[in-house]
Parts: C-alpha cells; structure tokens; sequence
C-alpha cells in the first residue's frame, strides 16, 4: 500500500500518521519528491482499508497494490482449482453445463425438464425453490416443497441439483442439496456468506448486478475465510445504461477472473440476455472466452412458466445448443 | 398493462395468449391497427410480470402503465406520511438530522459523539454495531455489545437511536433500537424484508447502489405488504462510472421518489460523496431538492475511526453545518 | 406508435393532441379501457420524437413500436449486406481481420508492421494518423503526414488502409483512404456523418462509450440517409462501474445487431480490454458470438508506442492469435 | 507520476524504462521495498500517459498524483473565473439565468420568449439554431436562418444570447454570438474545440452523457491551451442505469469542480430531468450546491415545440420559478 502525502503537509501531523501506522505493526518506507513524499507500507494491509487512512488529514491518496484477497488469489495457488459434485468436475479443463427451469412448479415439470436435460448432456440440474422477486406481489417460489421436487427429480435422473439459498435460516433444509446458489442480489449478504464459509459443500457465487469483479472476489473470500474453499463464480450480466438486452454480459470478466483467481468461473447466458434467441451466441462466446461453464435455463413449456419464460429455451431448443456446445468446448480444448 | 402483438402474430398462438390473460381473471381490450394488434388488460395486473408474458412467441412487447406497487403509491395514499419516532417527526414538513458515527467503537466515543450532536440540534443518533464489510478482513462492528453502547448513549441524552441490522436472525437484538436502517446491499435482501413487514416501528430503507427508483419502492412495498407501513427511504449515492466521488448522490431521486409516493425521503450526503469537504453543499442541495431529513457521519477522532474515516466530521464541523441546517430548512418552509 | 392518456384526462385538451396529429398526417386508432385510452398512430412515425407528444399535459406516456432506423433495418433488407474494400469481403459470412498500429508513427514503423500482419494474414491496415487525445498536450497524430506514411504501408503491402477522421473539413485528405473510421468520441458529430453520407466509401463506424445500440443505428441511418450505404458497425467496448478493464466489451451488442440490421459488426477486442493478453480470449469471443471481424492493435515496438502500448501486441504475439484466428473462423463457418 | 514496478521485474529490462523516463527530461526517484519497487517521476508529467508506460512489462502500476490540466486548475489560479458577457458577470458570486427555447423556430416565438424571460429576470437568452439530434429524420434546427432570428431577439431585447455550434465549419456565422455554446455531444470533438481555443469569446462547455469530471476539464483546457480562457462549465445530466428520469443530475459535479477549477460552473435542470415539475427542485439544489448559473428551457407554447416540450417550461412556470431563484441566490449570497 502506497500513501501519497500533501504538498503542503504539516510535519506534526505526518508523525501522528507514521505512528498509527507503526502501531499497526507495518514498516514505512518513505521516498522523498520534489514535491511529493510517499510512504510506502511494508507488512500486512489487508486489514487497513484505504478509507481510513484517507481521513488523515495530511494525506493526498492512498493505493492498493497488493489485492484485498488472499484465498482465492490465483498468487497464492497457481493451479486452477477443480470442484468435484458428486463426481462430476469443474474446472481446470472440466466444462459443465447446469440446465433446469427458473422456478420449480410441479412434479411433472422438474422430472420431465431433468430428463430432457440430461438427454441432452446436461450434467447438473438447476431450479429455484425460493425465488428472490423484486415484487412481493410475484410468485415467490415454492420453497421447501420445492426442495422435495428437486430431489425427487435427482433421484429420477441422477442429476445432482443446484438451487439458491436466500437466508441463512433456511441452511437445514439444503442438506441434501448438492450446490448451493447464493444469487446477485445477496452477493453481499455477508452473514450469508459467513454461515456458508462454515459448510463443506460448493458454492455457486453469482455476482452481483453492479458489483466490480474484485468485490466478487471479496465475496469469494468471505466464504473461503470461513473454511469452505470449494466456490464456483458467475458471470450473470451487469446493469449498464443499454437497454435493449436485460443486462449487459460482461465477457472479459471470464479472462479476467481467472488471471486473477485459481476459482472456476461460468456464464449464465440466460440471466445475462433475457431473451431466448440470444442464449445461443452468448454460450459459444462464454466458450470461447475460457468459461468453465454455463447456466442455461429450459422450461418444458415457457409460456406457462412462473417467471423468467422469455429467456427459457424448449427442451428442444436446448438440444441444438448442446450439439454445438459439445463441439464447441472440444474445440477449445475443454472436456465435458 | 399494455401488449404489442407482432406483425405477423399466427391467430391460432394468439388465442392461446388470450385464453391465459383471461384465465388470470382479466378483461381485454383489442385494438388493430393497420400493422399492428394491441390488446389492453383490464383489472389487477400488479401479480403478472412483463417477462412471463413475453415468453408467448406472439408478443412483441409488454408496457406496464400503472406501478407494481400499491402501498406505496402516492396515487392511493395522496398526503405525505408522516413518521413518528419516539415522539420526532420525520415526514411532511417536519426535517430530522440523524448524525453520529459510521460504527459504534466505545462508550465513550459514543456518549461523546451523542452528547456534541444533540447540543448542535440533531434529532437522531446513529451508529453502525452490524458492520457490512466488503472484506472479511475489516472491522466487522461490535455485534450485540454495540447495541448495548448505542443504548447507553440513548440513555445519556434521550435521543433515540437508528441502526443496521444485517439479517433476521439478529431482529431480537434490536427490540429496543428505535429506527432499524437496512443497508444499500440488504435492499434486496427479500427475507430480512419479510420479517421487517412483520414488526411495529420505522424501518430506514436505503436504496441500493444500482437500484431503481421502482425497484427501492418495491422493496419498501415488502415491507409495507407485511403491515409494517413506517418505512423511510433513503438515497445514498449511486454507482456511476465517475470515479471522482465514491458514488453519484442522484439529487433527482428526491423530488421523483415524493411524486411517486407518500413515503418520507432522506439523503445521506456523507456516504454519497465519501469526502469530507462534500457534505455540506451536498446537505443544502438535499434541504433545497424537498428532502425531509439527512444523515450525516460524526466522529469525534474522525483520524482513528475504524471505518469511513473519511467522509466523517469532527464535531465542531457537524456544529458548523448544523447552523446552515436550521437556517435553510427554515428558509425553505420545513420545521426541524 | 402508441400514447397512453392520462386518467384524468380533460376531453377539449385530447382533441387537442387529436388535432395535432391528424395534422402530421397520421390516422388514429383509439382504444378506451377501464381507466386508460390509448391511441395508436398509424403512419410514418419516424420524424416523430416522444418527447414531442409527452409536452401535451393529457399524455400519461408514448412508446416507440416500430424502430426509428429505416435503412439499417432488417427488416429492410433481410440478407446480410457485404462491403467490398478492393476486392476483400467483410460481412455475409466473410471474416477480416484489421490490424496495425494505435498511431502511425514513422515510416519504418508502419511498412514493417504492415509487412508483418500480412504475412500473419490480416487483410486490413489500421493506423490514426489524426488521434482523438484526451489531453490537449497528448501527441495528437502525424496528420496529413500520417495519412502518406499509411499510403506508403498500402503500396508495399497491398493491403488496404482504415483510418480515423476528426472533421469534415479534413475529407479532402482521405481521397485514398480505403475505409474511413469515425471513433467512438465522434459517432454523434452528426455534421461529420452527414458529411460521410455524401461519398462512396465504406464507413467503419464505432460505438460511443456511452452510446446505446438503437444510437448506434440512428448514426448508421445518417450516413445511410445521404445516399452511402456502406457502413460497418463496429462495438469496442462501453463505460460502465467496473474499473479493473478500461472498458466493458458488450459481447450481446453483436447478437442484438445482427438481429436488428443487415450491416456488417466487427469488434475491437484491443480499445475494449485496453490490456494485452485480453486480446486473445476477447477475440475468440467475438469470433463465436457471430462477428464479421476484429480491429487489433500490432505494434512492433510497444513499449515505444506513442498511444496506447499497453494494449498492443508484438508482431510475434499477433501471429500465435492469427494461427488460432484460422482455425477458429472455419469452426464456426466464417470465410477469411 | 508513481509507477510501481512488478515483484519480479527483470532488472535490464527496468532499466531499458528508466532510460526512456530520463530521455523524457524527468529526474527518477527510487523507493525500493520488501516486494515492490516504486520510481517517482519529478518533473513535467502532462504530457506522459499512463498507457503508455504501462506498455513496459515490468511495470505493474501507474498512478498520476497531479491533474494533467494546468490552466483550468484551481491551484495556478485560486480565485474564481469571473466571465463578462456584454457586461453581465457570471462566476464569483455573480448568477446568471439563462433561458429559451430549445429550438429557435419563429421570429414571433423568438421575440416573444425572449420578452418573456427578461421580464422575469433571465440575464441571457438561449435557442438553438444548430441541433444534434439523435435521428436524421428528427427536426435539424433552422441553422443560419435560426442565427438571424436569435439576433433579432437580442435587438428587441437587450439579453446576450448563447446558441450551440456543431461544426468549426460553421464558425464565421457565430460573429454576432455572445456565448458558443458545445453540446454534450461534442465535448471531445477535439478538432471543434481547437477552433474555439482561437477565438476571443465565452464558451459554454456542457459535460458529455458519459464524461468524468477530469475529461470535462480536459476539455476546457483544449480550448484553454490555445488562448481562450473565458470557459464556462455546464452540468447536464449523466447516464446511468435509472431509466425514470432522461438522465441522472450529478449535483456532487458542482463542488467537486469548483474545487478542482476556478472556472465557473453552471447547471442545465432541463435537459437532466427532462420532466417539467423537476425543473423547480434541481434548480433549488443547483443554487445550494454553489452553482454560478442554471440553464433553463423555456417554451410559448410547449405543446408546438419541434423538440424537447416535455421538460420546457411556460413562461408563467418560468416567472415562478424566477422568484424563488432570486430569494434563494440571494440567501445563498449570490448576486444576480
């Protein structure tokens, strides 16, 4: 951490800054300007936040240089790390695709779509039991029982199932759940967050609809800190000015993330674009791009879906993009 | 609510559409243009969302004409409400300043702090003891023992206090906190909304970072349709690409939010512009733009701060402020 | 497009708006719903602004159905258009590649970069000799004396040349100019574009930092409108919150366009990322996500680069991409 | 200028960049630490970009501690800008209303308007007779025709009159202008604001949609740098995610400016809202916020406007709105 002091900072005042530094057991190095002085911090800093020793009077600016994150930085673990669910990999080479409808509703819809899902090569399958609905007036999920169709439909395809938490009170009924999804909005819900690090199970981060990539990464490491290491991070769109797509897919965050992050990163294209016909390109580019995944939502009947219907694909649908995803990441490199 | 059938909708899919508004207890209203079909929906469409509707291949595009959210809609409630706390009001023409330190760190530096802003004039005292984070490594608050230290200084000077709470769980804790703040990364946090929709006293309802006016009056709806109606709402600061301030105070949210709602609005100039010298043109742009309250951080030592350091004024700038405070909120019609 | 009326609309002002659209040559169609009327305009729309029709008090809101551009429309032209740049293709299923230098800087620089990405087999020459700098005091281009050293390039190599233009009144100086760029910072110079409109010459035409991809058409439609029609859209990136890349490539900004105009879409993997090794999986994202080509900066020396060094690749580097270029364009079907 | 140097950098490739920083005329000043090593630039830095040394491998960061404008910088000129137009003061403590049209369109509604607001107190006129206007289609302006009748208001009445230039092409017609005025559009159309540095007259800068405060002033010191000191700054909007209002008013642009600049800073309400009732509040927050002057369209007959009448005021809502912006300068302590 470098501070750059003011021009004109009173000498007195410098001392009062050194000694709250050296108090926090840190080094000073100090390089003397024409007209500016730095001091360089040695030690440490990933307690102290930029922030607080802004409020120094004397003090121009202050710069990070190392990142805030320790676990999930690729420095400190150059290999790419590979979660294993219920055998199936992820990361490293390992691609998976994760397909399921955006809502659980019935019986008959969480079975059918697994099957289909997995006919065509899906290896995970998602659905969402408790949904986070900007209204309160929209159906918001049907929450335990939702839970109980999603394993019913498990056990009829041997798909393991990811599905999102969206309070820490509900951790008791995720026991048989094999990856937990904790969704944009609660990207910072850190006691959240902190009740996950305790768990040994993978945990599906999406960031955040306005989040920088290294508060993702901070969030990442909330978890990690807590003991659980095994997180999968999600690009989903961010909220930009443009209007015509839902959110703005922010593809250089793939290479991005992973130069930074030995964590595997995937794409939720549907989420991203909100609408179907664009779920295609945005997979090959997820791809193509490095992704070591994608999350694709496929409703039996989107018409009749209890929410997000436009950007579902058929079953049908999502056959022809698993033909060209099953070439695609071959090509690149990446086993599915 | 409004559709826009496509050019060359096939009539036999238009049907179907047809049927399912119908089945959702709506009359239609068609209209054919030369190319192209609108049908209106007639009755209570607050439970039906644009995207379910989009997902029929038929559908050009959906407009909502009136707003999702009911209870707080100025439409049905047309005089500002009017939030009573401890015997202050806050709403109408009634201005409250809630000041006080970003965290809670010691008795002392809070019946200080408490004691110098309530002799400067401020109504409310505020002060962070569940701190949220972006690192897991930063002073996280002092829990529970904050609370008690807010308390103490509640004690020492009869103002009532307002803090965050950070998930359900804690709600216990704060039975006798008087205001319950939910953070800019808890707007969305729908459970911790529930619950607050459950309990009796004022909620402060920050917007969140890149939240919509809509979106921030949906989350207070939450709140509302859980019977809990005291809700104020707060705007922070927004996250823009400008980079010179640590968020973009949107000033217009303040007049948009009082046509839109009865609800009272306050703005928080310290956490907008995160830099000292801001808060106080920041404060007369918020009296002038018709808000009825702000919250300003006060740190009696702002250099030893464990957060926000900042953005936090010495007392004796807050007294300054407070002088132009009285002065312009008498000037512009509110009484404090 | 269609106007919804306010509830409370008074019956003499509606005939007042009624009149003033009859007046624009435009028939009515009205539709009266429980507690809205809508009135739908059948006719030639597009010299109609909403915010024209939302001055009349009695108007609720006016929503645009039928896109504004009518020349870069698909529905237009439904097949893809192909601009010849001397006999090489771009568009349609034909891929390119434009390569060289941020700026040109002498004329040993610019042949042997030149030399170079054609024997690496980009089929383009890219080079500002007139440079939009930020900073008055920034090294602002060669100039006219650029644009010589850029024809020398195209003498010894055969490969056309595309450059940026900065005004009208430089139009004379570009008589052998291939391919004139306008730069994002440019793209609504509506006097520059009209200019544009009046030659015989490809336009390459890039997105504004800011600017959405209906804006993007509209400045398309300027050049269209005054007779030229040979325009290649070009997305490089937009400004959005995140600061770890200079800008955010907005991948989906390909899909969408292809779907809304039957012009060309390259992307500009190196101004979007604005770091080196970004450029490779950027360019193989644009590759999938259905680009007619890519814009990369080549310079042989970076770290002497005038402008932008950081994001430009050695001669050595671009030839690994070129290689991977190849094989990935035949992959997904694209003619280079 | 700071540039921190990669942990393992090699060492003759340092000093291959410390050889190029001393061929630059700058004197290095080294700060070696535990890992990282910092060169302090001392000299004359305005004209290095970051980018351009960040092309250096070994370096991992760059970071600029002075602003790279000079004359616009509040520190080589601490006292505020006072710009003289026909003998009225603007900057300082001086105010100034500028209001008008959007476009000129009659000589009657030139005439009219331009009555209109003198009476009510406006100090200078405005109309546009050059428009940018986002469709080819829309309504361009009268252009020189529109000159004449700007001129002929002026006559009538005695206010100076401000009209937006689009083109340098366009210059010699501008003879007569009392204030040229650059549209949000075209404020890094380098080459216009090149022109304008050579002439001897007030320019009214507007802030781009999706322009930094330090791009802002970049641009002034375009026009700056080449001798035309008389520099107006004006806040209009920017944009964001919020899609209630035409764009987000950044008030904080107001201090953080005049901290920044001596030039003076004014506020646009109109075009930032774009919605009539939101003219009355953010002129009040724009006066509170320090402005020196608001810009405010003002319309006969909103509802005939050829452009932008939704958020043009009346010439009775103008003459409210005036009396309160002269209480509110005044006890401001503001002159007008």
């Amino acid at each position: 951490m470098i501070i750059v002091l003011k021009k004109d900072a009173e000498e007195a005042k410098v001392e009062k800054l050194k000694e709250n530094l050296v108090n926090r057991g840190l080094k000073l190095h100090l390089s003397q300007g024409e007209d500016t002085t730095i001091i360089g911090l040695v030690g440490d800093t990933t307690e102290i936040e930029p922030e607080q020793l802004q409020a120094f009077d004397v003090v121009e600016t202050v710069k990070r240089i190392k990142e805030p994150y320790k676990k999930a930085n690729r420095s400190m673990h150059p290999q790419d790390s590979v979660i294993d669910i219920c055998g199936k990999k992820l990361g490293g080479n390992h691609f998976q695709v994760i397909a399921g409808p955006c809502s659980v509703e019935t019986r008959e819809q969480m079975v059918e779509v697994a099957e289909d899902v997995k006919a065509s090569g899906a290896g995970l399958l998602r659905g969402g039991a408790f949904k986070p609905r900007t209204s309160p007036y929209s159906f918001q999920g049907l929450g335990s029982e939702g839970l109980k169709l999603l394993l019913e439909a498990k056990k009829a395809t041997g798909l393991p199932i990811v599905t999102e938490i969206m309070s820490a009170a509900h951790l008791d009924l995720f026991d048989d759940v094999d990856v937990i999804q904790v969704g944009a909005r609660n990207m910072q819900n850190f006691e959240l967050l902190k009740e996950l690090g305790k768990i040994n199970k993978p945990i599906l981060l999406k960031r955040g609809m306005s989040s920088t990539i290294d508060e993702l990464l901070m969030s990442a490491e909330y978890i990690m800190a807590g003991g659980n290491e095994q997180v999968i991070l999600c690009e989903r769109g961010i909220r930009t000015f443009e209007t015509s797509m839902r959110n703005t897919l922010d593809i250089s965050a793939v290479p991005m993330l992973k130069s930074k992050t030995h964590l595997p990163v995937i794409v939720d294209p549907s989420h991203a674009a909100g609408i179907r016909f664009m779920v295609e390109p945005l997979t090959m580019a997820a791809i193509a791009a490095g992704a070591d995944g994608v999350m694709i939502e496929v409703h039996n009947n989107p018409e009749k879906a209890l929410c997000d219907g436009m950007q579902s694909l058929t079953p049908q649908a999502f056959d022809d993009v698993m033909k060209k995803v099953k070439k695609t990441t071959e090509f690149f490199g990446k086993v599915m």
